[in-house]
């Protein structure tokens, strides 16, 4: 079966991304062309399913020492499957196609805990990342070959099992005459920066820090959960950021860490925003002032890492951005008016949906392994090595 | 990488199985040839890896609502997944060879929950099942390709993803002219009954109920601890059964469920053992009585079984016994006499180790799904269709 794949010219590759916003899955339709470094993509199709407030609840209860257990672990890795397998088949009937028309499923799966480092106080919480949504469930449900349940490889082979995706910008967006830092803002902000005509072994990813995570809490908690994320960056548009905060938050250690480094909601969390948004208030600074300044934040924090970890080893002439921190306007000219040495574009420009690179990235490590060739960034996760990431599962 | 493996005309597969006791990891070197129906297989080596006292506490908190949490699933899935890879580099170091003559290693990881059927206080609680081990970090630790996580496939097409074994009985041990029963005695007892020149469709397979379970906690309990199962089945020779007691214990309501039914820790686990003991003591017997009380019950839960559910619909020449129960003698004296018009031998009779048949059946199912070939038994799990279960790791 998998040797009928790779003997084919091209091959249709649904990749799904469910990220760590629990916001719901994005699934792309990829045409895939090659494999390796030699990889080419076409995207056919795109489209998101969101998850609904009850399993965004239960996951989010699965993503908690306190509330989870080990049959929520168990039932919620079938569950999740069967919402990855809805979200792939929801893909094919939007594109005017049909699951014959695909050839392999490749799914991040949900991400419910990473343990970057081991836990001294307990020698069973060894490093260690774990991401649920059976691939079996899938496999049969869809009929398809699926590959997936990536991070795990990396880590075994001494990496961080994250950032991926800068493997995939470094075949898809690397350029001979112009250095681009890659840079994404889903819940957190990762980039992935690229010298012109560079090799792999040059690029340098990390995660910046807050992505829309920050904004989001704000908004949500301020809008009284009326609202969820700034739509367009409109309510900080309509406010001033208070930069004696900004610059106070800027001192959070994180900034400060050597690479390889990479955080999530642990650091930049609910807590951290209801602290500052009580600061803020005592202060007297309005609603949108308050979106205001965690927009300048996030902002800063992209640039300032640029500042320490990019422009000092690398000419850069774009930042193109990715995730859905792209379609906050405000962020992305504030990150403009911090770096006015490079040009502030988003993928779109280049052709690529803004929201559908992870998703396209996914589909591209399911490729790889299809080959057997390794699908990671050793520069970007910290392993020693290259690894072919990924588990597969068949249908039938 | 595949496509030489199959290209083999046969193929050395560490088969590795970690059972529901907890007590470690066994590991069969296989010599196999073919696939499906016509797989022949040699076993040149098994091992026993047992697991120490510190990591069996852990694995019992793992399998506990109260006591488990998602970080110790997260940590535990990596942890174990050394303690296999270990376990397969003992096995081939004491058999003289090194992983270099070895082309997979099948695993099935170690069981920590099963959801029989969906919890309809809890939607998310659907059918399903968790075998922890990552099978990428086994691939990276041994450099082979490893399959494994086979449970969940079968549970996806709609069966019980147990038990599996049987599909590999019926392929190693059916007979032209004898009806078998084979009857592994693990934690549980289970069996499959395969009918003189049968087909697939006529085995019939389920639990048969407690295996050494309910003897190993008497025998931990009266001990103080000091002997965790009653070796050779000494303790129950020097004690009497009580039949009124055996009686009363038969008529747990396990034994009149319609097929198919699987069991495991849930129904006759140190609770059910306990309030048993208590019972047995109060009408004053001795610690041997309590032993052979316990253990005429698991005799006679299997012979019952096979008076209700098997020979009304085929002939039995022969009871073929494995797993460790098939180590005690007084056990398998009370089958033999429960069953006069049956032999009882032991696999060891049939040039299959009795302590290596599980492992041995999982080097089978992993050399299947290199072939692209079902490795279940819809007879047995109750799936409506036989599916290639498994997940592929690659190393490299
Ligand atoms: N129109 C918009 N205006 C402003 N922000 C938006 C808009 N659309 C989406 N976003 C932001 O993008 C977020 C979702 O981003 P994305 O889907 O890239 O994250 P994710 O993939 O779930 O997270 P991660 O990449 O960290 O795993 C939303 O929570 C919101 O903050
Ligand atoms: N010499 C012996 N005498 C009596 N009983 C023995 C002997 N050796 C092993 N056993 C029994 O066999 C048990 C282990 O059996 P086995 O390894 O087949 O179980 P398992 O594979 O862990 O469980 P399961 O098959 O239910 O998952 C021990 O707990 C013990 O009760």
């Amino acid at each position: 079966m998998i040797a009928n794949l790779i003997a084919k010219p091209s091959r249709l590759i649904i990749g799904l991304m469910s990220g760590t916003s629990l916001d719901g899955v994005d699934a792309a339709i990829v045409k895939v062309e090659g494999s390796g470094l030699d990889t080419k993509t076409e995207l056919l199709s795109f489209t998101t399913v969101a998850y609904d407030d009850t399993l965004r609840e239960k996951l989010k209860e699965l993503c908690s020492l306190e509330h989870s257990d080990v049959a929520k672990v168990c039932g919620m890795n079938f569950y999740i499957a069967d919402v990855l397998a809805d979200a792939a088949e929801r893909a094919v009937r939007e594109a005017g196609l049909t699951m014959n028309d695909i050839d392999l499923i490749s799914s991040h799966g949900q991400t419910i805990w990473h343990i970057p480092a081991a836990d001294p106080a307990d020698w069973s919480l060894v490093r260690s990342t774990l991401q649920i949504g059976d691939l079996s469930v899938i496999a049969k449900r869809t009929g398809k070959p699926v590959v997936g349940d990536y991070r795990t490889a990396d880590m075994a082979v001494g990496g961080q099992g994250a950032p991926l995706v800068p493997y995939a910008d470094f075949i898809l967006f690397r350029h001979e005459a112009k250095g681009r830092i890659l840079q994404n803002i889903g819940g957190i902000g990762n980039c992935a920066a690229i010298p012109a005509g560079g090799l792999p072994e040059q690029v340098v990813a990390f995660d910046t820090g807050p992505g829309n995570m920050l904004i989001d809490q704000a908004v949500h908690t301020l809008s009284g959960g009326a609202k969820s994320y700034d739509d367009g960056g409109q309510w900080a548009a309509q406010g001033a950021a208070d930069e004696t905060i900004v610059a106070e938050m800027m001192s959070h250690p994180y900034f400060s860490m050597p690479l390889p480094k990479t955080t999530g909601r642990e650091l930049f969390g609910k807590a951290y925003a209801q602290q500052w948004i009580g600061r803020m208030r005592e202060k007297g600074l309005s609603d949108a002032d308050i979106v205001g300044t965690f927009t300048a934040f996030t902002a800063h924090s992209i640039a300032r890492s640029y500042r320490d970890y990019v422009l000092p080893v690398m000419t850069v002439h774009e930042i193109v951005v990715s995730g859905g921190g792209a379609h906050n306007r405000t962020l992305l000219a504030m990150i403009a008016g911090l770096l006015p040495e490079q040009t502030v574009t988003s993928t779109d420009a280049l052709g690529m949906s803004s929201d559908a690179k992870e998703a396209v990235a996914f589909a591209l490590f399911g490729n790889n392994f299809l080959f057997g060739v390794p699908n990671t960034l050793p520069s970007a996760t910290g392993a020693p090595v290259a690894t072919i990431m990924g588990k597969l599962a068949l249908p039938g």
